[in-house]
């Protein structure tokens, strides 16, 4: 009944995330109704994407390629690597870029950061060679790390990574650290798993900083 | 944090129906890490509307334009003002082309269709003049229209609209009907509001088809 054109912009759109068929067909349908100036839009903004953004070479964030640089194409780096305020000494593993600006927004980390892009995870058939282990170790030596925060998510297939990455890095001479489990800010221990309890008392620390 | 090009296509992306500046940031980021294949296919889909899409110029129903066609440039129609089989005798008035694909599934509508496009609504500033009333009057007298079908929905603005429209067609000569308002399949009369309940009872119909 709608032509053909609508129906594979529909297919498309049930791709990005959370988006099921009759969400798609609501967008594609006030995309056509609008008088096609909002599809114009973001159909330009779209197709601009390929020319000026990339991932960060160094660390996988999102990096926007600056005009002048892309004749000579040196290296593509985001603006964290790029700024020299940042300490280069502390590497914060995490294993999307949405949680590297999560991270970012709460202005707890003061290091530089290294984007996965996966968790190992036996579900889905991610395994250890899907990581970018070369990539992490080749990091390590270049830019002299003496820490390495494991911020992957407290969840299974996140714990797994974390703990993969925390023995393969064993014989690195860096500090290997991971962020803390327990009771979120605000919230109830009454309310609480007991996983999450459990790993609050187990990582609990002395009162006033004393360890 | 981010990259403007990345802000910008947040922006746009709040521009559809139900996505706030949450969701927006998650499909940008999605584009994104997703190695751009999906920007890219969304990007050219959404350029390619322009061209290949339309409103068709007989129903406001989405019209695709036809490639030889476009050499000439006939008048834009619809696979349905196209369809030699409809019963052309009958005009269905409906609010938006979403209305006229719901009732399109239901295939209880045999005759044409007339999208208005926006519905009466002091509240939003839409007066009459705001209605193609004028091309609907055209329409009548161009077709031979015998029946006009009101399927603006049955709220507020919509009543407002198909009371409107009955007083502006009372001088042609054509049967001006509204669509039942009552009891949905399945509903429960329990728990329907008293509004639908008086509609039920005051648009009660003989039983076995008489009246």
């Amino acid at each position: 009944m709608l032509p053909d054109r609508i129906r594979s912009l529909s297919y498309l759109l049930t791709r990005l995330p959370g988006v099921g068929e009759k969400t798609a067909q609501r967008f594609a349908l006030h995309l056509v109704s609008d008088g096609l100036d909002l599809a114009n839009d973001l159909g330009a903004a779209l197709c601009d994407l390929q020319a000026h953004i990339g991932l960060c070479e160094k660390c996988g964030n999102i990096a926007e390629r600056q005009a002048e640089a892309a004749a000579n194409a040196p290296a593509l780096l985001c603006s964290i690597c790029l700024d020299d305020d940042r300490d280069r000494s502390t590497l914060c593993v995490v294993a999307r870029v949405q949680d590297l600006l999560a991270l970012e927004r709460s202005g707890a980390v003061q290091g530089l950061y290294f984007v996965l892009g996966a968790l190992l995870s036996p579900l889905e058939g991610i395994g250890p060679e899907q990581l970018p282990l070369d990539h992490l170790r080749r990091r390590l030596s270049e830019d002299a790390i003496s820490e390495v925060i494991l911020a992957t998510p407290p969840s299974v297939d996140g714990e797994a990574t974390a703990l993969f990455l925390g023995q393969e890095l064993e014989s690195a001479s860096v500090a290997v650290t991971r962020i803390a489990s327990g009771i979120p800010h605000g919230g109830d221990l009454e309310f609480a798993d007991q996983i999450t309890l459990g790993r609050a008392i187990r990582g609990r620390r002395g009162m006033a900083g004393k360890p």
